[in-house]
C-alpha cells in the first residue's frame, strides 16, 4: 500500500466519485450509481477495506459497499481503489445506527460484520452491532434471506452474537468455531485484522445467519 | 469407587429397587415412583454417573433420572446411590430413540445431555442427540419452556447442535465457548469425561436451549 500523507483525507474523500460521505442522499438509488441490478453486499466496518476490496475482485457481478464510521480510514480503502479502478466497489462514511437513513427497504442483499467492536462491558451492550437494535435494522434493509455473515475472535461477542440471533429469530446456515482450520477457510477472504488475530494464535469465529419465513 | 466384578451386573440391577430396566412400564408413573410432585431431570446417557448423583445430592428438591444405553455402565452409578441412599435419583436402561415409550408428554422439566457421542461422519448425523428426529422427542417429554443443558468438547457436534436447535425453534438461554474459564464454572458440576477432558487441555462448550412460545 502507498504510504502518503493522511492530513488530505478529507479533501480526497470529498472529491473521489467513488465515496459518498453524505449517503443520506443515495437512498434507494444504489442499484442506479451502481448502473446495474446485480446484488448488493454491504460491509459494516471496513476498516483499511482488504476483505471488501478482495471480495469485490473475484465477484464482478455483486456489487459491494464499504461502510466506515472513520473518514480517514477509508482512504487506505480509496487507494486500493484507485489503483484498481474497480467498478463494483463504492465506499461509504457512516455510522450503523443511521442504516435506515442510508438504504431504502430490503436495498441490501447481504451484510458483513467482521472483527466488530466487541464492547465487552455489560453497561455497553447495546452498542454491540448485534444488539436487537441493530438486528432490526438490519432485518429493513435486507431482502430474501436477510443473510449475515459475521466473524470475530472475540468470544464474549461470538457467544452473545448467537445468542441474539437465536433470539431474533434467525437461524446459522453455516457455524465455525475454528474457521481458520475448518473446511471453509478455503474460500475465506482474511480481513487485516483476521490476519494479525491468528498470528497472534486467537482462534476465529464464524456465523452466517440468515432469516427464513 | 469400589472396584467390583461386574460380571453380576445384570442381576444386581434387576433387583435394585431403584434401577428401572423396563422404563416402558413406568411412562406416565415417575412422579408416582418418586413419590412427590418435584421436577424431573432426565440425563440422556449418564455414563458412570458422577455429575447426575452430584446434582441430585446439591438438589434434594428436584427428581433426576439418569439414562444410560449400557446396562451395566449403570452398575457404577447403582455403586454411588446404594452408598448414599439418594431418594431423588433412579436409574433407567434404555435408548434415546426410544423416550416417548418411556416418558408421558410433558413428563420432564429439564434435559441433561453431556459429551454425547459426536457422530462425526455425515452418514451418521442422524444418531447425534441434537438431530432435529431427537429434538422432535424431547420437544413432546419436556414442558415449560423445555430446557436441554448439554456440554461437549467437541467442536463439530457443539457446531452442528446450535445449528440444529436454531433451526428448531430453540434460543439459547446460556451460551459458552469456554466453560471451564467461565463465570459459569462455579456452578458447573464435572462429569468423568469432562474432568479428563480438561485435563487433555480440551475445551469444554456449553449451552442452555430453550423453547419460547
Amino acid at each position: 500500500m502507498r504510504v502518503r500523507n493522511r492530513a488530505d483525507a478529507r479533501k480526497r474523500l470529498e472529491n473521489s466519485p467513488v465515496v459518498f460521505l453524505q449517503p443520506k442522499d443515495n437512498k434507494g438509488k444504489w442499484r442506479e450509481i451502481f448502473g446495474n441490478n446485480n446484488p448488493i453486499h454491504l460491509e459494516i466496518g471496513s476498516g483499511k477495506g482488504k476483505f471488501i476490496h478482495t471480495l469485490a475482485e473475484k465477484n464482478p457481478n455483486i456489487n459491494f459497499i464499504a461502510m466506515e464510521a472513520q473518514p480517514t480510514v477509508l482512504t487506505f480503502l480509496l487507494d486500493k481503489v484507485e489503483e484498481t479502478h474497480r467498478e463494483n466497489l463504492k465506499l461509504i462514511s457512516g455510522n450503523a445506527e443511521d442504516l435506515l437513513e442510508y438504504f431504502a427497504d430490503e436495498e441490501v442483499d447481504q451484510l458483513y460484520l467482521n472483527f466488530s467492536d466487541p464492547w465487552p462491558k455489560t453497561r455497553h451492550e447495546k452498542r454491540r452491532l448485534t444488539y436487537h437494535t441493530f438486528l432490526s435494522r438490519y432485518e429493513v434493509i435486507l431482502n430474501g434471506d436477510k443473510k449475515i455473515v459475521q466473524k470475530t475472535d472475540n468470544q464474549g461477542l461470538f457467544e452473545y452474537s448467537l445468542m441474539s440471533y437465536a433470539k431474533y429469530g434467525y437461524i446459522f446456515n453455516k457455524l465455525s468455531l475454528d474457521l481458520t482450520n475448518s473446511a471453509y477457510e478455503e474460500d475465506n477472504i482474511h480481513t487485516e485484522y483476521e490476519d494479525k488475530f491468528i498470528k497472534k494464535g486467537n482462534r476465529i469465529y464464524m456465523v452466517e445467519a440468515i432469516k427464513v419465513k
